[in-house]
């Protein structure tokens, strides 16, 4: 492993600390790794050491190139201050990303409390977003207020670029109301994004890792809390792959938890989105039944509950034979979706 | 372990299956134990099968006494049927308490999609209280008027006295919205209940344990969703305490996340609280500094946060010494609580 | 799930009880089940419920039909009265199979402590053998004469034809002494027969599956021990396959660690093993260099480490290309293997 | 964290890389670490990265100081070559303790394969002893001819004087003989010392952490492989104590298992070790049953059995009550052993 820390700007003591792992040699297929930004809290008055080297060490074992971000706090913390930390820091990453040996689409921040907050701002706001953001205990709402009055609260800007999220928190945090978690959660859940979430029964706010050399064992402390670490790490693997000898595999969960903003239509696609489409409501009703294209299109609720359906979903309750599905999919695919994000503009 | 099945109304074809574990003999220091109800999904067409004997097994590994319970479904599930089904059986259970050693203050019910509605109804709305409830990929909202249109959303009934809740679903689920889930969560938090969350990256509605006899592993799931079970026995664990040789222990989790509702004051009652008590106000007034008494009462919007903050919150921010907070608590220890909730009365 | 109990011998009080589990139905792929038989210990004086119906719960969660046999004990402890009650007991039901839709060729024992004695002569001595043993702090050497002076020690009886052992217990356990299990395993390793095992550091003897309503919390015993009912449970997997749309899926673990046993000879065969075929060595001969033949016959100590491993591991150790691998195994596979076990026959 | 890189012997290309955590600050409780020294495995000809980095991961997780040990390999390879690099380097970190915040009594040594063999060497037979080992498919019979024909074999070393180890193989390896592992547990058996013990159905030989970017994927080895990670963190916490606000807490796992060695006789001695001592004989004559007393000093079969278990064990099968085994152990804590081992000696 080399180690470097790399200055960002010195007048805000800005600064970039990269833990970067070999490649190839022994470890014969692997080229290039994913990494991941750590972002510490501290209410944007310091960065927190318990926040910043232990938890690099379980994506450091599951191969992932670390970064940690110390960032503008106390009299440099004015927004955009922090986010413009951000915003370099990646830059800087993704155009080292062949020196270093990463993959640049596979890049995600993890960030705690008022750091939880910068990251939730990268995953919404920024200009150079990560591809996935791990919120642990995060501020998100208003209540960023009281540590810096500058700063934006993050829910607002939830939309379909934002990135899969995973959100961690306490509910007896009595210091960032779990709140902010829920609420984060269900602007998500609008927005169609692809996110986990585990909103742990107690325990106070800042336990990191809850390894008892960062947090000490004798807190009260609910011990399902510790479990974040390996299922984030899980999680990851779900939206970014797992290393296999011919390259990262195919990951098994999507940015969107529907086909709403492929490049091309789908069965993955909700009513909604295949009836703003003239093209595939002609197909629908070529050959769909008149009564079934009539409930989707009404205006009562039970159709509202339908437009959120996806087509493959109402195939499948109507048992439909697996090669009249594909059929579907198969025309759906060549209708151009006017909704589609292109992730690598991002 | 003796296996028995009572008819509770024969006519609606509904059952409560107990399976009921020995105590004393070679358990020496078990004289009684918690117990669980199961209440199983179906659309309220039917009780599955898959949501009942699988579930019952870790909770039987764990010491507890099960109850399957099978109530109205198809043309008998016209409200308040269920609810109805719900209440003799846990009328039941409570009677025969002493018989089948069971703490008939320690009794959960756990329900799954619209058998989680069931369960959301016994937390929020019956007479006869489960002392828990585990909801899993539960229907909470209007969305159950889709499988039972005399059915009433559970999310509305949330308040100060429903008991602690569990919930887990798939962020994926296309059959019972998420947002179900998130919904409800919003409720608890505002009514200081506690509770434990954890929503999955993705996994298709009514996956039960996911273990491969129930859930096919031909199924995409993520790999996450079994941790449900042993975490709701940990959680169960925190909420009824733990076997012990002097009886089960204290337990380290309460039903409210603050004291806002114990029989006399404490320093774990929110400010709001306390300055609801002219006593507690006199108290405060007495040995607080003017401007944090202002702060606390004054109409902005810092005032707010503070109000759904703890004293003993407060007072660690402070730095109080330890002694002078037991005094705090000691005084307010004397003062009577017009908002206790005696959960022994549920 | 159905329960009965069956009395096996009245005079003996020998009984067993049987969980069976349903098939088809809503559990649409499953025909069939594995299942286990547990073997209470009690050191021949007693059958223990603690290492019956707690030990039943994770199995059938699992999905395995389960069954607890009570057998003699006391003043019927006289050996071959024990190993009798488990070969009518596996005989009932391998004959029952069918009717309670049970794999005939995937049951296994679990026994604990004299339990796991009796559960060590199954996969040893017995007519109708198990298809694999789970031994639990076993009695396995002459310590057994403590308990009934007429009981053989298992550790001799080890053979080829043993089935796959699962072997835990704790390293401190001063009541049966963990060389018992070092034996076994020692005996199982020069056998050739799969096995996995785990010595923990600390506990006393009998804490069955350590949880808290059956081995008391007070209880100094390390926090890995209750590792092994899961453990076991992935291992028997390995032995038996998974649940599967289309039946049981292909185990992952032979019963042997290497092909020795098999029908024809394969790669997998040890050197000393082809060696003592006249075919495999003249197909040897006309294929391999002459310096590795001479150095496989030789009697030095190199050779009699090469003999022991298999062909497949050294043609690998030289970098042979598959394709040649693979024509070697097609060769070998059309010679008849004389020390071949035909397991269905047992 | 600071990382940096000694040599030890340049003619010999022997280094040692240290990664050091920070303690104070933000780690208030925090005043020194436990340490382990990492040697990669590579069959004397190589040290292997993918046993060093990957594995100093978890470790750092867990709060511990990380050594990566490269020493004498190939042409240097010559034994006690590879022996001295071990002494210069543990004596390096604990000269250097005070300065690297490191309990100089809480080392512990992890070796792989041939690494294995050099920590198992390290255990046994060096001048400056490590305070555990974790062996890793090590090799450590006669087997290690085969890498370096000038390395002696391990297990004859083993004695009292041997620190508590933490073994970990699979039976399938076809590389080191899983008998390398089973024959050095029956050496500590026999010596009394503390172990842990996880031989894991199968696997290929080398598997490291066995997470997917150290060791393929698409290698069949069994799932429960890759625990021997979190349970050798838990075992080391048994056997060093928990970070805890006043420092380590005492351990729970002494280093023998019974009471033979320490400073003074007590109740966890063995029948054999208080027989070898006149005062305890006396001591026990005067207060024990002459019948008791006869069986344990008679020479039969029985009495043998006695003599291996503690007196605590034996005064517990005969319900002694707590106060009397308490004067017992006051009396025995009187009489000086001459068995007594000083750990802070070594």
């Amino acid at each position: 492993m080399k180690m470097k820390t790399i200055v960002l700007n010195e007048e805000r003591n800005v600064t970039l600390t990269a833990y970067l792992l070999e490649v190839g040699g022994e470890f014969t297929y692997i080229t290039k790794r994913p990494a991941i930004m750590i972002i510490p809290g501290g209410g944007y008055e310091m960065c927190s050491d318990r926040e910043a080297d232990p938890v690099a060490m379980p994506y450091l074992k599951a191969g992932y190139q670390v970064f940690i971000l110390r960032y503008s706090v106390k009299e440099h913390k004015t927004w955009p201050n922090p986010l413009n930390d951000y915003e370099e820091a990646m830059t800087l990453i993704r155009k080292n990303a062949d020196e270093w040996h990463i993959y640049e689409d596979k890049i995600a921040v993890i960030g705690f409390s008022a750091g939880g907050h910068l990251a939730g701002a990268a995953a919404t706001m920024s200009k150079n977003r990560p591809n996935a953001a791990i919120l642990g205990y995060a501020v998100l709402s208003q209540d960023v207020k009281f540590c810096s009055i500058t700063a934006p609260d993050v829910i607002p800007y939830v939309d379909k670029n934002t990135c899969p999220c995973f959100l961690f928190s306490s509910r007896s945090d009595n210091i960032v109301p779990v709140m902010n978690t829920v609420k984060m959660i269900e602007a998500l859940t609008e927005a169609g994004i692809s996110y986990e979430s585990h909103i742990y029964a107690y325990g106070i706010h800042g336990f990191s890792t809850n390894d008892p050399s960062v947090q000490s064992r004798e807190t009260v402390i609910c011990e399902r809390v510790k479990n974040w670490v390996d299922d984030s790490i899980s999680w990851l693997k779900d939206i970014f792959g797992e290393f296999g000898v011919n390259g990262m595999t195919k990951p098994e969960c999507e940015a969107h938890v529907n086909g709403d903003y492929g490049e091309y239509l789908s069965i993955n696609c909700t009513i909604n989105c295949l009836l703003d489409s003239p093209q595939a409501v002609a197909m629908l009703e070529s050959t769909m039944p008149e009564t079934i294209m009539n409930s989707f299109q009404s205006e009562d609720e039970q159709s509202s509950y339908y437009g959120m359906m996806t087509l493959v979903d109402i195939l499948g309750f109507a048992n439909t034979p697996r090669n009249v599905i594909d059929q579907y999919n198969a025309q759906l695919n060549k209708i151009p979706n006017k909704h589609y994000i292109d992730k690598k503009m991002k």
